[in-house]
C-alpha cells in the first residue's frame, strides 16, 4: 500500500517491532513471525500475511519478481543495509525481511477434516528439524504438522527459512499436551504410528494404506516409554549398512513418502 | 601407544601440522583430515585410521568407552582447551580431535566388485550435504559414493561432521571427471538415473531392481543438460503438496532407499 524510504532508523518502532520477534516470548505474545529472504517474503505476500516489508533498493530491484510498491495490503520500507541487518536473524537475508502474522491451527478444526496423513512431534528442539519436517510434510500432500511439549517454535527464524516456504503451506498446530494431541488423533480415526530406532515393525513392512500420524521423538532421547505405548505400533526405519541413525527430519521424510504413496 | 600431558603448545609440530588440516590443499597434499568429537574419534580408531589424538584430560574422562591411553596405534595428546580450540574447525568438538588418514577408493577397484548401489555427486558444494549423502548411503547398505567435478572436499571437517561415522564405513572415491565415471559404472553393468526435479519418470514408477547409479547434481543449477544425456532415465521424486523442491540429501536418502527396497 504505502512505502517509506529513509525515513527508517533503528530506534524506529516498526524496526524494534521487527526485531523483537527474534524472541520466542514476543512472537508467541504478538502472533507475529520474521520471513526473511525473497522467496518466504513473496510467499506471505501471496498468502496475505506480510505485515511490513522491509528491503534494500538493490534488493528490490534484483528480485524483480515481488510486487510493486503501491499494491497488496503489506506496507513497504525501503531501508539501508544496517537497518536490515539489525533486524534479521539470518546473516544473509538477501536483502529482504518481513513482519508476518502467524495462522494458527486448531488441533480439532484440522483433525475434523477427515486428513489421511499428519506428523506428531514431540519435544521436537532443534529449529532446522521443525522447518524440514514441514517441508516435508508439504512435499507429501499431509494434512498438518502438530508441534506438542517442549518442541521448538516453528515460527523461529531458524525454523521458518528451513521450510523453504512450506510453513505457508501446511496447517501447524501447537498443542503442548501430547496426550490430547494422540488421543484427538485416535478419536479422528487415525492409527498412531510412532517412528523409533528399535521399533517392532520395519517402515516397509507396516501396514500404511490407513489414514496415519506419524508420531516423531526427540532427536537425542527419541520418545519416552510412556508415549511409545501410546502409540499403536512403534516402527522403524531398517538401516542396511553400519550407520547408527538417520537424522530425524530424513525419517520422517522417508515416513511421509512410505505412507503417501501406500495411501494413492 | 605413546601420550603425552601438558607438552604442546600451538606451536608445536603436531598441533601446527592438525591445525594446517582445515584447508583441502593441505588435506589433498597430506591425504589426512581431522575427525572431531568422541563418536568420530572412535570410529577413526576402530577402523585404525586415527595418528594423533587430542583430548582434554575431563574429554578423555567423560567418554569413558574410549580405548586405553596406553593401546592402539595412535598417540594420544592431553592438551588443554585452548589448544584443542585452536585445532578444531567445530565450534564445539566436545573436547577430543584426531588427525587420521584419508582411505581414498579407485573407482575401477569399487566397480570390480560387482556394486548393486552407488551414488555419483557431479559438482556438490556444501560440505553437510556431502556428508549427509554419505550417510544415506552407509544407512541403505549402498556400495561406493563417488565425487565428480568441483564437488566439495568429503574430508571436509563439516562434511565429516555431517556424515555422523559413515565415512568410515562407506567406500569414497574422488573422480573428477563425470564422463570417465558414468562411462565406467555403465560399463560394470549400473543403469544410470539422473534424479532431477524435472524427470521423465518418477521414482515410484521407475525400474529399480537392477544394478544403480544414482547421479545427484549440484543444489542451486541441478545437473547440466550434458551430464542428464548421459544418464539411461532422468527420475524425479513426486512432489504431492506445495513444497518446491527437496533439499538433496533428503532427495538423495529417497532415492537410496527406494532401489534398496526395489534390489530386496
Amino acid at each position: 500500500m504505502a512505502s517509506t524510504l529513509g525515513e527508517l532508523t533503528v530506534r524506529s518502532g516498526r524496526v524494534k517491532r521487527a526485531k523483537r520477534l527474534a524472541t520466542r516470548s514476543f512472537r508467541e505474545e504478538s502472533g507475529e513471525f520474521l520471513a526473511e529472504g525473497p522467496q518466504a517474503v513473496r510467499e506471505a505476500l501471496v498468502e496475505g500475511l506480510a505485515r511490513d516489508v522491509f528491503a534494500t533498493p538493490e534488493a528490490y530491484e534484483r528480485h524483480n519478481d515481488l510486487p510493486p510498491l503501491d499494491t497488496g495490503d503489506a506496507e513497504w520500507h525501503l531501508v539501508d543495509e544496517e537497518i536490515l541487518t539489525h533486524i534479521a536473524d539470518a546473516v544473509h537475508p538477501q536483502g529482504i525481511v518481513a513482519r508476518c502474522v502467524q495462522v494458527r491451527h486448531e488441533l480439532d478444526v484440522v483433525l475434523a477434516y477427515a486428513p489421511q496423513l499428519i506428523v506428531v512431534c514431540a519435544d521436537i528442539r532443534d529449529p532446522g528439524n521443525a522447518g524440514s519436517v514441514i517441508r516435508a510434510a508439504d512435499a507429501t500432500g499431509a494434512d498438518a504438522v502438530i508441534f506438542t511439549g517442549d518442541s521448538v517454535d516453528p515460527w523461529n527464524p531458524k525454523a521458518v527459512r528451513a521450510s523453504v516456504g512450506s510453513l505457508f503451506h501446511v496447517p501447524v498446530v501447537i498443542e503442548r499436551d501430547i496426550l490430547t494431541a494422540l488421543a484427538a488423533a485416535n478419536a479422528a480415526g487415525l492409527q498412531v504410528l510412532a517412528a523409533d530406532g528399535a521399533g517392532d515393525v520395519g517402515l516397509f513392512d507396516a501396514k500404511l494404506d490407513v489414514p496415519t500420524a506419524w508420531l516423531m521423538g526427540n532427536e537425542a532421547w527419541g520418545l519416552p516409554e510412556e508415549t511409545r505405548a501410546l502409540a499403536d505400533s512403534v516402527v522403524s526405519i531398517p538401516i542396511y549398512g553400519r550407520a547408527e541413525s538417520l537424522n530425524l527430519a530424513t525419517a520422517a521424510t522417508l515416513c511421509l513418502y512410505t505412507s503417501a504413496q501406500a495411501q494413492r
